[in-house]
């Protein structure tokens, strides 16, 4: 089995680096065994990659929101990974909860999830396996298209063999 | 005092079958003694029993909606039965977050919550109280009324008596 | 260094009482050393002070807004100081989640947000810095223009020193 650092490699992608939050507020703190992250929005560079609602007329497509909550993922991924001392100290994805912002009619929150998820499921496998809530809401955060909130759990000491 | 799945059974009422996650996701996972939950549609033998906003005109009305509520909370129980070795090993409903589609001027989501607490409350008793949040939403997956996510502690090794 | 109980009373603020929760739910509940809150809406004397949504013609302004979310904190600060026996023997802000409910195009759910996360950081100082989730939801309970969704550590027996 290779590492999750080996597998982010191997798909040719990088964490990104980590944007300071603005507000009196951290993007990770651990509590216990387990890593609660912010909300992360699809941020790429310092600039929201998606913005608008999904579906309807003029709205962004399930395909840009899925890519938009793989973006909000590899954030968390960057965020936690700093916060633990690498993304190989991550011992479990538990929790992923997805707010897509969504047009009226659009009812397919769970496929926009699933970009984030099976980015998760790639990289941890069977650690990967999470619980997950998705929704669709009225409005977001810079009128991003997703807003991802994910917790880990971190082993205190020992990084993943 | 009767055990959960002896209230269950003189209330009229069966765990619904466990539906199958679509996704890269499971429906719920151990961490430490917490039992976390993905969020619950209300799903009745692998159909969406309730679809549709709540309230306003050709909305659902506040009594649908709490039957929806109590629909997701079944099915989180038999979620949670599965993982746990039975319902009477679920030591205490900790959390409640209920996602209700909302329709403009619906503001009972509150009301609409109950269905699902008193369901709770009346299987568990005092360890059926819980913390909860209940917020409208704009969409929900498959166009779902209702949404549930619940978290239970649930002990390492006993029953409860 | 204060403590948060001296804090507030320098800041000239009280805590509120504690209403009842109406409905099948507690308003807190300890899970091992974290404790879990029930939403708060800004309840102001047993009446809703914030109603309506942020944004848009006839709004909310970002103001109220933040001002709506700060009442909610002080009233999740009311239910966890009487669930831990005293604000000063809550030993961490873990995590918030502010739900705001929003009129189309209003996007600034984090700015909101910070009414409520300042508020923790006069109080707690570094204990106070949580993570946080923003998001605009379609309609709140009783019309409420914000809920806020606080989880606390908090030490089994000893207070802060």
């Amino acid at each position: 089995m290779s590492s999750p650092s080996e597998r982010l490699k191997a798909l040719g992608l990088t964490l990104p680096a980590v944007t300071k939050p603005v507000g009196a507020y951290v993007p990770a703190l651990r509590h216990n065994d387990t890593l609660l992250l912010s909300g992360q929005i699809p941020l790429q560079d310092g600039k929201i990659a998606y913005t608008g609602k999904a579906g309807g007329p003029g709205g962004r497509t399930l395909e840009d929101a899925q890519a938009a909550a793989r973006t909000c993922v590899l954030n968390a991924l960057a965020v936690a990974a700093e916060a633990a001392g690498g993304i190989d100290r991550l011992t479990r994805v538990l929790k992923v909860v997805v707010y897509v912002a969504s047009n009226p009619g659009f009812t397919d929150q769970h496929k926009v999830a699933n970009g984030g998820s099976e980015l998760l499921a790639d990289l941890f496998g069977e650690a990967g396996k999470h619980v997950r809530a998705a929704v669709g809401v009225a409005e977001l955060p810079l009128n991003a298209t997703v807003e991802v909130d994910v917790m880990f759990a971190a082993g205190q000491s020992e990084p993943r063999p």
